[in-house]
């Protein structure tokens, strides 16, 4: 059993009420997960009460989520406003298959924050952006052109504190009940496995500039 | 360059305005996007007007969207009560390596669902659920135990008409600007692989049934 009872920063509105089991409370387990994630989705819900769901870019520091975008996004200058926000990563491990259709499911570990985002500006936004880009290529951002006045405007930086939180992580095989152990079918999990292929160089790449840079070799390595 | 202007089911609400050349006006593109993806995102706003994002398993059915959860869940009966939801399907792709931070990013196929749910009940719910099922486990709801009655009744099915539709697909490398052509750093890209991992047997799995099901054999040659 490698589910955890715990919450970290939970509240009435993020106690995992579904199956409390699942929900855990370590805070470095929350940030583990936020870590590992490569995509988040970010809700925030319109005047006219519509919510809408994005996949953003993200990095965790600290004890807060650091989201990017357009400064020109209908959806970020809502969220830019400090309109309630739920900020989501979830990553899927793999399939429980178990002998019923109830109890089958899936493995996963997701993490939840709710609250409201503030932008960022100058050094602090500068700083969030190479922030972001070392979580998804670390070792990057030192080899690549840095943005220009132009389009450090064009783009907005939203951090969201991990005040309000939710994780949960489902990790086991299936659970059936014992009266169906008897059943004749094969029952088990199977694993989700995300890999980085071979990289793609861009068609206008310099021969002179064709090797791979190593800190590519040690993200193929470290990927589960 | 294999990114295509167009947005099926698209709405003022739903026009694609960051970036338009990543919409796809193509329907069978969003069918193609919501059928490849496994785990879904499905947003709520509550009465206090902050939005829960909730990953969830779905199937897409013809011009529908089908999910399922748990008849006791504060969030599903929030939206089986028919407030606005938003539900998006995002696969990451891989990332684009750049030569400028600016015009990094990642490659994903994203659709995204704006609407109001409907409760699914009788037959309709069993079909749905099978269909669920079927998504992610095709093959597997012939052999195992179908729910009992106590079981359907734990579990809420709901059916989003795709209707409001937007999709984003983004699957180059990178697009730099002339002026940075000539820096000294690698630019390609670098696809996320997703792979069905060996199959894990549950502890309490009896010899006799032992045996992998062909038809998990056939989900880990599919898998992308």
């Amino acid at each position: 059993m490698d589910t955890l009872l715990a919450n970290p920063g939970s509240t009435e509105r993020t106690r995992v009420r579904r199956i409390p089991e699942l929900a855990v409370r370590d805070r470095s387990a929350l940030h583990a997960v936020l870590d590992a994630g490569l995509v988040g989705h970010l809700a925030v819900t319109d005047p006219t009460g519509q919510p809408y769901v994005l996949p953003v870019a993200y990095a965790r520091v600290d004890e807060t989520v650091l989201v990017h975008g357009s400064s020109a996004s209908r959806l970020f200058r809502l969220c830019a406003a400090g309109v309630p926000v739920c900020f989501t990563v979830t990553e899927l491990d793999g399939l429980v298959l178990a002998r019923s259709a109830f109890e089958s499911s899936m493995n996963y570990r997701s993490a939840m924050v709710l609250g409201h985002c503030s932008v960022l500006h100058g050094r602090t936004k500068e700083l969030a952006l190479r922030q972001i880009s070392n979580h998804l290529m670390p070792g990057r951002w030192e080899e690549i052109r840095k943005p220009s006045a132009q389009e450090l405007k064009a783009t907005a930086v939203l951090e969201l504190p991990l005040d309000e939180c939710s994780l949960k992580v489902s990790a086991d095989g299936p659970d059936d009940p014992p009266e169906d152990l008897g059943l004749p079918v094969w029952a088990g999990r199977l694993p989700l496995v995300r890999q980085w292929g071979e990289p793609v160089p861009a068609e206008d790449l310099d021969p002179e500039h064709a090797r791979i840079p190593a800190y590519i070799d040690l993200w193929r390595q470290q990927i589960s």
